[in-house]
């Protein structure tokens, strides 16, 4: 099933969007090949990172390039949205917890990540984490083909496959660490072949099973 | 005036704490002596992060030790309280934007900080965000002593005015990055003197017209 918008009840922080979390939380270096195009290693266990609600940007927003960066890069990203409370869920059962999935963007000022070290203030600029187009609640998120384009040019294409923590350990861990809420998202990291974005570039985020994700830069 | 409980319309997060905010902003290294202590460089231009509102704690609340770390430290801190939507705003009015000021511990796993170096993981564990034990409206917060004890020892003893990046600064900072929304918080970094919490232990943060901030470790 599709769902176009959840938005938890009580929940007015920003119902234009397909989803309202009270938090996103990123997985980082969650492809081997990703982390090797960093010249990072290959996690033990998953790296977390939060982006603010505030970035959140809806299918066809514009992605605003911000004047303190002068390298804004893109990153498809499988997204998971969480449908139930959650803590200390056993990777056994957390599909329990989980409304859907949806694509994502985790767009980022690369440019700020390296020189900051901590990740927070190139990943947060408002309208940096496009998701949608919708929640589909049908759907098996262990092997799916993921393809980011830039303009239509394929610039990352693999599958979620190759993540180093599958969804489930993702959800084992990061609810050991903190409560879900309902609406609640994790990106669940990107692929080798990022890049940089300009204004005018169209960027589309496509995952099998779910649709595709467009976004134009401003 | 003291302010006991400030949800802004339509936020149900979480409205048994003093505020509930859409995010939490923490600034890392703003008083020189805390970034000397743990072997860092002073910054230049502050460096921010992330801790998730399902980390929020209430005065009088019970900070829960995780069973992932071995050494879970305080960080007494002035909280600002954002009181209108903010963005770009200028240093000179920042103050506009603000409803008042808490005392806060920024609760930190001290091993998984380093072991991550992402700050997210050892910052974000249920409980880890105490704010309180009200806000407080009027205030100028350029020269406040600030005190951390823990079973009535002094730990922290400070002053605001020791903080490399001023309230003012903090905002046109961060407000450049992300839009703030009304209950939104900022902790303003910590002093010298963190250590360790255990259990059974009394963490009192104490600023200077405002009031002390007092939680028990469970």
């Amino acid at each position: 099933m599709k769902i176009e918008r959840f938005v938890p009840e009580g929940n007015l922080l920003d119902a234009r969007n397909v989803v309202a979390p009270s938090k996103i939380i990123c997985v980082g270096r969650n492809y081997a090949d990703h982390a090797k195009e960093l010249g990072n290693e290959t996690p033990s266990e998953p790296l977390i990172f939060l982006k603010p609600p505030s970035a959140l940007n809806s299918h066809e927003g514009r992605i605003v390039l911000p004047p303190q960066s002068q390298r804004v890069e893109f990153e498809g990203e499988l997204a998971i949205i969480i449908g139930r409370e959650a803590k200390n869920v056993g990777a056994g059962s957390w599909s329990d917890y989980v409304l859907g999935f949806a694509c994502a963007n985790d767009v980022t000022a690369r440019d700020l990540q390296k020189k900051d070290v901590q990740f927070t203030r190139g990943k947060s600029f408002d309208t940096f984490c496009p998701i949608g187009p919708w929640i589909e609640t049908d759907l098996d998120p262990a092997a799916l083909r993921i393809t980011t384009r830039v303009n239509g040019d394929v610039r990352q294409d693999a599958n979620t496959r190759q993540m180093i923590f599958s969804c489930g350990v993702l959800v084992e861990f990061i609810s050991a660490v903190m409560t879900l809420f309902p609406g609640d998202v994790i990106l669940t990291g990107t692929p080798a072949g990022v890049g940089p974005l300009a204004s005018g570039d169209t960027v589309e985020v496509e995952i099998e099973g779910i649709g595709t994700l467009r976004n134009v830069v401003a």
